[in-house]
């Protein structure tokens, strides 16, 4: 009995958390590294949050299953300029991993969980409008240009979680290949939400990249430039970070950086007063 | 982090009981030597309930409130044929410690609690219209002759917890004093409750009585009159248990009398397999 | 038959007065010296204007009824620098008093009339959010720091006349006494009423105080500190006057005080050019 | 004041019957010789009783001004049989009376009364869908064969009195006169309206037909055969008291015949618990 | 086979244009001498728009059946100053052809193709409010005061096709002959229309008034002063454009001017790039 | 002009069709042979349909490229008892295939048509419940056990055209493999469909199967059995036909199997009397 009424105790700990996100939209940003075996319990959560009222939407990337279909399937990876170049059959096939894949296995790993998703991309409902890079040609790789939300919506509004993979269209109808931080980062500024969370595999942002106690916990915007200068903020960080910045800018409250490996990582960031990866806020 | 994790874990290992009661109607009746000095504590488990996405409804007695008021206004208790009778000014008294103190106190600890109530009482919307009883005259105790229920059912829609007090009304406008375990069942039956959870200061119905670890926990309504013939159920607990009989053959799928007095009793029922009192069921 | 059709008549000359005030909110005030024997005929009049399509809110009080209950219970009565203060226990007695003696029997002679009302206070649903007055320690003297119409707003949307007992809370709890025409004229610009009708025991403000034929039956609230530094104002008609003028000044379209000993007084106001009693403006 | 007073009081005397018949549909059917100077009084009454919450439905014939109509123009009536026939032309002009003089004048004295109206007629969402009389070859007198009633209900829904010409429509678009008591009865019918009241030109149902104190105030369907062949119920009557009867057969609750002569006839009958016509139910 | 596919080709073909004016309001004015024997024709191309999606009000006049019926019925024309005078035995001939003979006929002939249709005058729902003219007294001639859309807008939404003809109103319930022309464009403008399509018997505005060839097909309107100078626009055309160009500079998109002595003038003007008549813009 | 007016007269000869249709939910089965490269103009008809007001269901297979990505990826086909055996990689790949590439190409045809599409597959929602089949082993090839349409539904509320890949799940979030005229019968069924087309490579049920002018354009279902036996149904035609005559027997009002081939022909069986393939009815 004492440990029944301890469990007791801890939901009603809870209660000030869920209040405080309660209707509030959710952005998770999970893929790539992140998405370790541990997936059923990520949903497990997602579910559970859905259920105490967060109106949470998921996004997806998935980039090692779509290099090991492209593999499995002999597709050799075009350079130009040194850089990897998405033609018309590598979009087709990362439509193909991420959408029909990744996307309806954690569609079925929600409903394992007695959870209900709908799994959808960026050309579902015209969601994500997206044009060839202007920086340079790199294919079939896409710049977003304008979002409709109105599919996420309508899914939220009758109670189902929407999971979004990061495949855009264009007007004639081109799919393409859209990097998963950018996808979800307009998403939440196009959805109003409350708090972005990205699952990665790092703590977070490191003062000292060596010592993962040196987690900065919290970070203004405007101070990014200075740590990417300072080198603190560096590789693939970058782009991810500055992502989250735009967001902000664009409407969104907060943006957090968890470590995706840590179990229930997402929970201990919502229901605690610390979090537990690095925040940024405008 | 340890500690944190283990929190995590158990608020996930509550989803399937989430689950199982989301959307669903729960009456909860509370009152009497359940009230204890831990009202807070029982408000912010109903709280976390309704949270959740549980359709909460608190039906309240006070009888020792009532008893103390009516002596502190030198009030004398009339008995006719040995049995106590409400006069007028008495069932006026009713109504303001029920309807004026319990119940505003009680919506006051959900409001500090975060959550939002309205507290009612069975005049308002005509909830629960009332007659003299047919058996005796006993002057203003009611006996319950039709229930309405969209006061409460608007409340609820709206995002309300509705807390009722025990207090019903004629078609003159004259107030009556109602039984609160007979009204807590009526109302079950009326809103087509999932369950009904009664909270007193037993551990439920003991096949022997002077043995705390010989709680049955389970009951067919069909075996009730043999257990009162038995003297298994006896004394206050037989018109508690006979109403909860009545409103589970008038459409409730369940009721459970539990333990009041333990902490997060509530929860402890809902939020486990085997629950903690007896459970009436058909 | 003449009669009968000058009864018709005197129907069809209600018409453009009903016409004025369909769909429109207006507050009543009762309360205090007003609340005669006639409580019973002023309810009918009340269900009466909410059934040709007046969004009436009846806000009460009931100074009176709490000395009485407050010297049956031998309570006496602490005093500070002078002023009436308000302990712990004297907030609860008045709570018990308004919202569940005084609340319930407005709402059971709605009732009675055929009307349907739902009674509530301050707390319910955290309609008037209180703070200890700045001015003075009289201890649970409220000051009305926020009003949450929502209650209000649902039970007049499904057909209910909201009855409201001038009771207020704070984020702990606490229950609090408010003054009632503080707290009518807070309601009233809250819901951006037409009208606040305050039905009092005077004819309204006379120009000579011993002469009831010296009504003056239109004001504007910028002549009030005029009226008050000539004497014409006095008394307890200040603060009266003076939380109409603020309800006024924060969006109120005009209130109107009347002597509610005349019966059918609020009709009288209604339903004729001239109205009966002081009526103040922009 | 007094004087005003008793009008207060005669108010709150019609509250009974404003509560009994509120929400209900209400057909009155205006017409013929009942359609005298007072058109502009009848249509105050009419503008009256909506804002006091019935659902009331006007349906109108204009036999006189069709008469005139056809006179003036030098239309020459065709009898076939004995019976007066209506050619195509004729049908076109009984549209043109009905639809666009006498219903749009109904329409503007609503209008004129602050109220709101929809003029109509049989063709306009084809609710009164008709062929040619089965019994008799009469040309475009239609016998009604289905009625949709979905353009009166969002009339009604929208806070709009529908006022209705009593002209049908075929599936070709051919307009047909149709008899307005057996409209008016059918319109009744599928609405499943609470009451139809009758205007017309005589007291009721008398005993002896020249004592019009032997008014019969309340008749069963089940003995208007009995009348009839007693000669009590005969000439233009018969079919307007069939048409009830067929009414109350198919799920109207009471159709009442009073005399339109009398101003404000429709009050004294609503108003009153005794009527002033003759009512027929089942 | 290949004429049934030449049929599928020519429906897709149709998509473009069936996509542009999805949901869109477009205000038909159709009357005078563009009403000609293919009335059927028309009705069922407004069915054929009504069911693709658009949102078609039609509005009619009827000059020449006015004019033939003013004579049938003997009624002399009155001039005042050498104009027309309407005394109000005309305006209410007026009413009764417009609103009772050429509205329930285009009402009948939407019926007979399937469609649904509610006819109304100006009168009806008040749409119309209208006062004399400022500028001579022509008698019941009106000028628009105020246009209220509630009853086209309620008839929209429930899928009905509004046919309005075009009679006013004024507070007294006196009813006005108004323009066909002005009543189309202001009830355009109040909508908030997209298209205001107007049925003439003419080309359109022609450079050259003998030479068909020789059609404006796209006009501004700041160029309508000078055409009006230039003699380009002349005669009947001067206040028929006047009250286009009235219309789009209170909110209307543009307007059009077709011959609709042409079959399927309207579906020839919408399902095409050019169009087939004078268009104006701002 | 000739030309315009005649495309014009093709377009309201389509009227009756459209209003035929209009509103009811017509289910298209589109995948395998009949997938051409005439995919783009399927999909303008679609889009067409959609929106003149019928409510499509999009539901695909796409065997010949799941055959196409097995192939390329190497995997090899195991067969058991000589069937072939679906694997949970294999399964996995059918879901990549179907969901990811076929559906998202579909989906985005029609975002280039300006139609607006939402792709799902049987796991979204819950849609598609599924288990292993009980009749033999062949791995997670599914049986469906329950249809939940309530994405289908809010889809369509909300204008969107489902596009469905017929993939199923279970309980425990494994993804099958289903045979897509199962799944577009099953969903007929379950929608209440009014109609289910399905493309296949045939003309239809022919009742000399080498002659194509003997086509059978309508068939009972209880006909069908004894076609069967008489070998005029056979082969793949069986399993697709007798999913049709289950989903009529469920409630499906008719079936029929049209020649995808044909450009338009989904139109040329909607818009003429006579269809162009084999109908299927009760």
């Amino acid at each position: 009995m004492e440990e029944r009424k301890r469990r007791a105790e801890i939901l009603t700990e809870a209660l000030p958390y869920i209040q405080k996100y309660e209707g509030q939209t959710i952005v998770v940003k999970y893929g790539g590294a992140a998405m370790t075996d541990e997936q059923t319990s990520v949903m497990r959560d997602i579910v559970l949050l859905s259920l105490v009222g967060m109106r949470i939407v998921l996004v997806h990337g998935g980039g090692p299953e779509i290099s090991r279909t492209l593999d499995r399937l002999g597709k050799e990876t075009v350079f130009v300029d040194g850089l990897r170049y998405t033609d018309e059959e590598t979009a087709e096939i990362v439509s193909m991993v991420l959408a029909g894949k990744v996307n309806k296995r954690l569609v079925s790993l929600i409903h394992k969980n007695k959870g209900r998703a709908i799994g959808l991309c960026g050309a579902d409902g015209g969601m994500l409008q997206t044009k060839k890079l202007d920086s340079a040609d790199l294919g079939y790789v896409g710049e977003i240009v304008a979002v409709d939300t109105s599919a996420i919506e309508i899914a939220i509004a009758e109670g189902f979680i929407p999971v979004i993979a990061t495949v855009g269209v264009d007007d004639e109808g081109q799919l393409y290949n859209i990097n998963a931080d950018t996808a979800a980062a307009a998403l939440a500024a196009a959805l109003k939400a409350e708090k972005l969370i990205s699952l990665t595999d790092v703590r977070g942002v490191l003062a000292d990249k060596d010592e993962e106690d040196s987690l900065l916990t919290d970070l203004s915007i405007d101070d990014i430039p200075k740590l990417i200068d300072r080198g603190v903020i560096s590789g693939g960080m970058i782009p991810k970070i500055e992502s989250c910045a735009a967001a902000i800018e664009g409407g969104l409250r907060e943006a957090v950086i968890i470590d995706g490996r840590i179990e229930h990582s997402i929970l201990l960031e919502l229901f605690s007063d610390t979090g537990i990866g690095t925040l940024f806020h405008r």
